[in-house]
């Protein structure tokens, strides 16, 4: 039975580290809140009175019986039934120890825009927007991302991936971080990303693998835009 | 051999929920930073040349030749050796959801004093921080509090836990969510609280379990304070 996939039908977002999973996964997926009424039964789920296990946010991950939310938590799920991940447990929890991580600069991108509220417009708190994001370039992005390029320069298998020998969903996920990120603040990451040679050298190759590929030219992939996590608002670029 | 916990030794901070996790399984550990030295040989394995797996930041456990950080994964470990989750997967995943969840709202709560950056003081932040708690206090607390209200009153096996029938890991962790917000905000937790008299049960039966009211009442419990995550802000408390 084919995976259904519940995450806002109109922007990447964290939805977006799922969706690249499964398309490397090569697996059958549904993702329902794209289809006709989607989102109503995103919303049913979430709100589900029968749910024994209900969701806080989008995205989910319903696998028959199983329904799983955070993103983290769902490419756990996910990356050690379909080779995304280390087979040892101690593999296995390191590479979703790098996720948890980069769920953590995820969630930093995002309040570059909204530092107040989530509630509020970006234009309600622009002032303050430009104020983190200044922090967020100058000393967050490369604190990150020089830990990442530390991760792979110490891959005792090698500088090619953050875990093991193969591709792993922590690959594709700093794919779409460094997407994300080079999509939001491009003047700040031409300076930045020439001293991560790794990390942006990680992120070419993924880009290249056969099934992302083809899911990055598909209509599947949504394009980045100003609903999203990673938005690109120049004052806030130039604000570094 | 004991476990070695690594976290700054001022503060309860993230490290607080490793440390009750430890203290309800009434396993030995060592509080390494908090030893002579022990913030130097934490600060030495984060930098470590030599660590494979380095941490982004603590906490971090050593379990023998296992490094494990991420305060959600570091719980995800210990609390399928000492039977504080479930024991089955769906279990495990359900268990780690919820406290990735109560992860989300935990950095929400820092960032209402933090919201601009880590790196400035709270002082060069306090009309936005006052603006940002405001919202929190109004909007998120009672989403995310409803939401584990919910998640009491649907557990099948009784509302006295979040996950099945016994205390896990998310119990405590929701125990101490409470606290520190109690902390915090007390003039708004006083009026939000009584709309969630599940959880309010809960964080008051856990400080009554034997080992935990015996670690509360020792000196390894650091007490809430202005460096933490919660900080008292009466400022802050009244902005809602």
């Amino acid at each position: 039975m084919a995976y259904e996939l519940y995450y806002w039908p109109t922007i990447q977002g964290r939805g977006e580290f799922v969706r690249l999973a499964l398309e490397e996964a090569g697996v059958e997926y549904v993702d329902v809140a794209r289809r006709r009424d989607g989102v109503a039964a995103m919303q049913r789920l979430m709100d589900g009175a029968g749910a024994e296990h209900p969701p806080f946010a989008p995205p989910f991950l319903r696998d028959g019986d199983v329904l799983i939310a955070q993103t983290a938590n769902i490419l756990f799920y996910l990356g050690h039934r379909h080779g995304l991940s280390p087979r040892s447990e101690t593999g296995r929890l390191w590479a979703h120890q790098l996720q948890l991580t980069i769920a953590d600069i995820v969630d930093e991108a995002h309040d570059t825009h909204h530092p107040i509220a989530s509630s509020l417009y970006y234009e309600e708190q622009q002032p303050e927007a430009r104020r983190r994001t200044a922090d967020f370039i100058l000393n967050r992005i490369p604190k990150y991302l020089g830990y990442f390029e530390r991760v792979l320069e110490r891959n005792p298998r090698g500088a090619g991936h953050l875990v093991g020998r193969r591709t792993s969903y922590c690959d594709l996920s700093l794919f779409q971080l460094v997407a994300g990120l080079t999509y939001a603040f491009p003047r700040a990451m031409a300076e930045l990303e020439p001293r991560f040679p790794r990390v942006a050298a990680l992120h070419d190759r993924v880009a290249l693998r056969p099934r992302i590929a083809a899911y990055l030219n598909s209509a599947r992939r949504i394009a980045f835009n100003q609903q999203g996590i990673f938005r690109h608002y120049p004052e806030l670029d130039a604000a570094s």
